[in-house]
């Protein structure tokens, strides 16, 4: 196909979600124009989802559409942002242009969901892949980072673990588990609240006790944890919630706050339950019932 | 290498490049966290350069990572922006840490050259290519679009073309031509006089026919070009200079002109010679000294 039809065909299939009054310039010339609320600061952040590494190469452009721009999303959400807009760069070979089109209605309808414009992009031919670069603004002053955790704060979860490294596990074909991969949901839906309650959070990506260390490492803590305090999603281990990734719930810290205890906690200001799980002291690492976790932090890049 | 490890030596090249006054959040959290000038509206684009397609598997990451910046950043120019800061996804393969750092060092010197920041990344495992996301900003209103063009407005190019063209020709083997298509200098030098005073601009990333053409189909006007007014580098040919890519001047019209004439102008207001190159006219299309152009504009995506 044509690189302009194809844009053309992707544009169209964006829709309403290509389309803001705070978008003077969209899609089409050489860079998106956004404006920014008064008073605010800009979030940004891009994320890249790789054909064989990251999705299974004969996964539907919808499913992969929609999941890239929630997992892209969800470090808006990790900073206590509002999304504004997105920039999606695609990399296709040669006979994916109708995968193409797929992505970009699973992208639209991610967009739609969250309020998230798509400002622009842009397509090269080479091995499947789709970078994200995510923007979203909040209150000067007001970003929730991973670095301002205090000894004595509780260690929070928004939902349950584990659903998406068990349907993983299952080869993505156990109905019961396969939406917690393909359809996570970026919790945009605690940004207000955690805007000046929280004195950390992270996105859970990697896994609960390697996301929570770079909190832990940002902020020079240690952090004991109570496994029966964590949630898990119905049918996967402790195993999986612990370290098994791409769940994109937040793991977040508060320094006025109960203490950890088995089950949800429904805290004023905020619009649903959360999880207690553990509680930050002076030291490094992190204890799980007492004792150190089962596996290492290393990872290599993927 | 472990990734995180990896994202710190990446870091560490960036150096003064990762660091600004209007950054509040730079690397190493969930996004990063920009302040944009007061009255000023966001400007944005996502470029992506495909090793094998954009550049041969060999070339060295130096090389590569000024390049992949100055491309990403002439969609700032080209609107009339100033660039405030980068994201960079880079995709690599197993053995290719050494070539990012190199690729790092490589943007980091484009970045110190262009005052633009790096405000964070991400790394992913997979076929070697790089998507930057760049993001500037002008005074509200003030963006200089494609759409805009008036019938009578004189058509400019900001310097010579060709010579990237030329380059590609000779294999990279011709050092004379070389820099041309590894060094390209995003023309943000161009950005302040461009606004309110060019009536629409744009990057010639994929060659002059092509990149006017996108113009006159936004503006809905036709263009007669004057061949011997078109700077052609040295060494290069007409037709390298007509449907060449990869030089990254700016293509820009101007109401109040003086005409298509051989040579450059020194306009008022403006830090260094254009050289007007042709006329627009009511209709669709561009004209060569009064011919169709010998290349049609369609283009297999790359």
């Amino acid at each position: 196909m044509d690189e302009f039809a194809l844009i053309d065909a992707l544009h169209a299939r964006f829709g309403a979600a290509a389309v803001s009054e705070h978008m003077p310039v969209g899609i089409g010339d050489d860079s998106a124009v956004n404006r920014l609320p008064t008073g605010h600061e800009l979030v940004s952040s891009i994320d890249t989802l790789v054909a064989g590494t990251h999705f299974p190469t004969d996964a539907s452009g919808r499913e992969v559409g929609y999941r890239a721009m929630m997992v892209s999303l969800s470090d808006l959400a990790a900073m206590g942002a509002h999304p504004l807009f997105v920039l999606i760069a695609i990399i296709l070979p040669d006979d994916r242009g109708e995968w193409a089109l797929e992505f970009a209605s699973g992208a639209a309808e991610a967009a739609l969901a969250t309020g998230t414009f798509i400002a622009g992009g842009n397509l090269a031919r080479g091995p499947l892949s789709a970078s994200i670069s995510v923007h979203g603004s909040l209150p000067a002053g007001s970003a929730v980072k991973r670095s301002a955790a205090k000894s004595g704060d509780t260690v929070y979860v928004s939902g349950h673990l584990g659903g998406a490294c068990a349907a993983l596990r299952s080869g993505l074909k156990n109905t019961g588990f396969n939406d917690r991969y393909w359809r996570p949901l970026a919790r945009l839906d605690l940004s207000n609240a955690l805007r000046g309650t929280a004195t950390a959070a992270i996105d859970i990506s990697d896994g609960l006790v390697q996301d929570l260390g770079h909190i832990l490492r940002a902020s020079g803590l240690a952090c004991d944890l109570i496994s029966a305090a964590i949630p898990i999603f119905p049918g996967a281990t402790l195993e999986d919630a612990l370290y098994g990734g791409d769940d994109y719930e937040l793991c977040f810290t508060l320094h006025q706050a109960p203490g950890a205890s088995s089950g949800p906690v429904h805290l004023p200001g905020w619009p649903g339950p959360v999880y207690p799980i553990g509680t930050l002291r002076e030291g490094s690492g992190i204890t799980i019932d007492g004792k150190a976790p089962s596996r290492s932090g290393y990872r290599h890049f993927v």
